[in-house]
This record gives C-alpha cells, sequence and structure tokens, in this order.
C-alpha cells in the first residue's frame, strides 16, 4: 500500500494516553473514508454493555476480546456447550438474540449468512424484540450487499444505527482482537462503536458513510481470496502430478512472483496435507455464490469465480463442506489421478 | 518462506572475499537442490566470454549485466536498431546466432518460445555450427518442460552442459543483475555457469540435476501468475461496475487475505488505466497455452488456468496482444459493460 497521509488524532490519544491505558491512534485517510490502527494496548472510555450473536470462531473471538477489554458482553449462541463455555469464560449466556440484546449498546451480529442475520434480528425472540432505539448494530457476517443494505435500512426505520462490518483475519487473530473490519456506516454509528471497533479489531477500513459499501469491498475481497485458494490447489495438484516436490514449489513459489496471500497460508496445508478447518469450503460456497449471484445481477462477468465456484461446490458435495478449503485440493487431486500429502487416492 | 538450513560455503566466499570484490555466497539447501543468493556486489573470477541470443527486455537486461560484471559478451538479435545499441553499450554485436557462439564459454539463450530455441540452437546459423564442445548453455526462455528436456538431450548429446534456467522478476529486475532463476542442471553446468549467473541474478533455486525440473516450476508460477492477473482484471471490473473507488480498493486488498504479487503489481497498472507493456498478453497466450497442454498430456484438470487463458486469448485476438498483460481487463470491462480508468467503453 503506497503511504498515505497519516493524521494521529492526537487530542484523542492524549486522553487516553493520559486517562486510561495508552492508546493511541492512528487515521490514515484514503480519500472516502479512513484506516484506523489501534497501535498498542486495549481500553474502554466509558463502560458499555455489549451483545454478540453468534459465537462461533470468529464471534467467539470478538466476544472475549471484548471481555478482556473490560466490556459487559452477553453472548448468544444455539449450541448450549458453547453456552457453558461462554459462562465459564466471563460472559453472560443467553439462550435468543432478544436476551441478549436487552439493555445493550452494541449489538455484534457474527452469524453465518444473510438469512440468519434476518432471523435473528427481526425474527421471533429476534434482537429488535428488546433492543432499545439508538442501538448499534454491528453487521459482521460476509453478505450480498444488497441484502446488507436491505436489512440496515430496515433497522434505521427502526430508529437503530448500523455498521457494514464484514470481518478479515481468520479466528487466530479474532481472539487477540486482530482482526481486520472493512466498515461503512454513519458518522454518529462509528463514534458509538469506536470502543467496540478498538477492542476486536486491529485495523478499521472506513468506506463510506452507507451500510454496504464494507460488504462490496468484503465480496471482491472473497472473490480473489477464493479463486487464489482454488488456484493454490490446481497448481499443486499439477505439480504433484509432474513429481516436483510441493515443499521446495511452496518454498520457491512464495517469493515469486506467482504468489498470494492464500498461496502462503492454505499451500502450506496442502503441503503438509493437513485439512483441519480454520476456514472451510462451504464458507467459500456461500461467498463466491455472492460474488456470482451479484455479478449476475448487475451484468458483470465473473469467468474466474465462476470456475472456482464450481469446485468449492464440488468438494462440498463430496462432503469435504466442514474441511479446510484448501481441501477443494482433494476434488483436483481426484479428477486428475494426483496424489496429495495426507490424502487417499 | 520458512527459514530453512544455512550453510554458508565459507572457503569459496574467503577466496572472493580476498581475492575480488567481496562476494559473499549463501546457500539454503531445499532438500533436492540449493537457493543461492548474492549478498552484494559482483566480481568474475575469470573474464569469460559469453554470448546472449535474443536481447529482447529479459535478455539485454542480462546482456548489460554481464558487460557491467566485466564479461565479454557478444549478443544476437534480428532487429538491427538493437544491435547497434548493443554495439553503444559496450557489446559486440553479431547478426546470426552462429557468429554469437563463436569461442563462448556460456551462451544464454533469451528468445520467446521453444521454436525460436531450437531455431537459434540447431537451425541455419544455429549456434551450434560454431560452438565448441563444453560449451555451457543456458536455456532462459519459459518453455515446455518436455521441450526443455528435448532440447537439452540433443544439447547434451553434442557435448555440451545445459542449464534449464527460466528467470522471473521482469524487465527492470534484469537489467540491474537481480532477477530469479528457477534453475536445474548438472552440478559441471552449474559450477561452468557460477559467474553467469552471480552477474545476471539475485537468486538462483537450484531444483535439481535435470534440465526439465527448472522449467516444470516455472510453469507452476505461470499458471498462478496468469491467474492471479486475470483475477486482479475480474475484481476491479466487478468492482468499477459496482461503483467501488478502485483505488481504495486497490490499497485495502493490498493489505487483506485478497492480496497476490501481481494485484499488488497489475492493479496499479489497471488503478491508474496504464497499459504500457511491462509483460505482455501475448507472453500469457504462451505460458497458460503451455500449462494447459502439458496440464492435458499429463491427465490433470486445470480449469482456472483454462478460464484465464480464454480470456488473454480473447484478449490478444481483440488487439492487445502486445500491451500490458493487465489489459486482459479490457475484455471483461467490454463484457461486463463496465468503465475502467483510461479505457474507452
Amino acid at each position: 500500500m503506497p503511504l498515505l497521509f497519516i493524521e494521529c488524532f492526537l487530542e484523542k490519544a492524549n486522553i487516553r494516553l493520559l486517562t486510561i491505558t495508552g492508546k493511541l491512534r492512528l487515521v490514515i485517510d484514503t480519500g472516502i473514508g479512513n484506516i484506523a490502527k489501534n497501535c498498542r494496548g486495549s481500553s474502554v472510555l466509558n463502560t458499555k454493555k455489549t451483545a454478540v450473536i453468534g459465537l462461533g470462531s470468529m464471534g467467539w473471538g470478538a466476544a472475549l476480546s471484548l471481555l478482556k477489554a473490560g466490556f459487559v458482553v452477553r453472548g448468544c449462541d444455539v449450541r448450549s456447550e458453547v453456552l457453558t463455555r461462554f459462562a465459564e469464560s466471563g460472559g453472560t449466556p443467553c439462550t435468543t438474540p432478544a436476551s441478549a440484546a436487552e439493555d445493550a449498546d452494541v449489538i455484534l451480529v457474527y452469524v453465518v449468512n444473510s438469512k440468519q442475520v434476518e432471523d435473528v434480528l427481526f425474527g421471533q425472540s429476534g434482537a429488535l424484540e428488546t433492543a432499545r432505539p439508538s442501538t448499534t448494530f454491528l453487521l459482521c457476517a460476509t453478505m450480498a450487499p444488497s441484502a446488507t443494505t436491505a436489512i440496515a435500512e430496515k433497522l434505521e426505520a427502526a430508529g437503530m444505527f448500523v455498521i457494514d462490518a464484514p470481518v478479515s483475519g481468520g479466528h487466530v487473530r479474532a481472539l487477540s482482537g486482530e482482526i481486520t473490519v472493512m466498515a461503512s456506516g454513519t458518522p454518529e454509528a462509528f463514534d458509538k462503536a469506536s470502543a467496540v471497533l478498538d477492542a476486536i479489531s486491529a485495523k478499521v477500513f472506513r468506506l463510506g458513510d452507507r451500510p454496504g459499501a464494507g460488504s462490496q469491498v468484503k465480496m471482491i475481497n472473497q472473490l480473489l481470496a477464493g479463486v487464489h485458494i482454488a488456484a493454490t490447489a490446481e497448481a499443486m495438484t499439477l505439480a504433484a502430478k509432474a513429481g516436483i516436490d510441493l515443499k521446495t514449489l511452496y518454498d520457491v513459489i512464495c517469493v515469486s512472483a506467482g504468489s498470494s496471500w492464500m498461496f502462503e497460508n492454505r499451500g502450506e496445508h496442502i503441503v503438509s496435507g493437513d485439512y483441519t478447518p480454520r476456514s472451510a469450503v462451504n464458507i467459500f460456497v456461500k461467498d463466491l455464490g455472492i460474488v456470482t449471484s451479484e455479478a449476475g445481477k448487475a451484468g458483470a462477468v465473473t469467468p474466474l469465480a465462476a470456475a472456482a465456484l464450481d469446485l468449492f461446490e464440488e468438494a462440498s458435495q463430496a462432503g469435504f463442506g466442514l474441511e479446510d478449503d484448501a481441501a477443494v485440493a482433494k476434488i483436483l487431486a481426484a479428477k486428475s489421478g494426483a496424489s496429495l500429502p495426507g490424502v487417499k487416492d
């Protein structure tokens, strides 16, 4: 990334520096928004009440980061064992979104897709049954931009603030409060969610005032991420078929023009034959489905995303849906008659 | 790249350190070969006579790097204006491969494809007409591994040494003698070409004793590079169609999981609407053609490489073959009805 104009909100930083734990915020202006980066520490200006709906790997990480930062956190999940673990970690377990949303200042929605988001917000025992007006909702699921916009409008019509806030970075970073947020929303919404965003993320891209803009950028990121995972799988499979040592190939490509963030990350899973899910095949069935569907509606062609989606769908249908997304390589290996480490021929 | 076992050939380094310009070589063992990196400076143990056949952007860079390092360099090209410029730069211009190869210790072949390599080596006035036995040939074109193997066998049958030495890194690095070489060949061939490799490259991956292994790894690199360029074009086009500011998107993706070496590099060309050829569309028509053809012969499936190749072929047929490879975006934009910077709708 080229160096952009850097400005420090020194007054804000100074107040925090003097009053709490020494937190400095850097804001890098991108023209239409800004990138906020927490430099160190963690602080809460006013202890706030939060709710996290959906305690999957990313939601769990956010909830624990909020607890660590001193927030009161009510957490909601359909799995009772997760709620038990959450109570043991210091959170307040809730069995419905409505009970989690009671009294909350900020509500983070971490379920998987737009259908689930609608259910937990607007369905029976949904958050809107109890949420007070002016509550701020962070929509953290990866959704079609059109779905995000529709949901945000419905929330705003009910008097709520909304930040479109899809996240990136994986469960390890979620747990350490260091994810990236591709965010958009009104300045008021950001003001209200500022301390929460500080607690859960290392970087917040502010992509505009309109919910939907964050989801658009996340969608493009997922197009690239999904294609790169599939390309990594294709490259490794062809290499295995050609008799190339995969570890050597991995080392060479990682420092060559063929490299990608996903090649470096998922390529290692294929080399070691480890398909423990960090992110799952089914996530990319969903996310590349969003890409091709939204592109189709807009009249844009996405032949690579379509080819990658085909592979993830085949992998899911073959029973690999809950495995690591790198398991898309198993489909290519089976079709190519190639042997990959740790994969039965 | 994970840190590998590092061993320094201290005796070699010391000799050079003491006798020439202070050159240190680090060799990182990858198990089946090694990665040699020049740390600083440039030296020639014995002034050697070299020939560079094909003074295109990469060959020109290599030839000038050799001249700078003190080699005698005979250069051959079909374009008389290039030969004139080469003479002005201190090289010896030759109109045929045969005249360039006279008296050479090491011959670098930098033409575009395997057909041209065969012509300049074995055709009329080809290098084999004059090359002395035991001359070392560096085959630097990106060729199908099967073609490389066949050409190397023919050279070795004529008593020559061969290094399969496709290069990566672009013309800027070629000019500064800092390309990467994905190399394979016998230890004797490497010994004979060592000073030449030092002069033209920053990094040499030694991928085995057998010519063909270097071309295999280069082919996998090109699969990824070509797919990543096409994915960059697809992502930028969809973003443009969705009304996302491309510069902001570029800045966000460069530090997110959707990034790739090619996205960072070629994405900038699309954002600025600059299609001045650094590498050309036609190069990827050739290289992805090699990938799909070799994969087809081996029975491997490569749906992403095939989809990317379709786009590069369409771009070439539409008249963009000699433009920067990022011009593949023009095809996607035309099909999608999207407006890209600097591209007429």
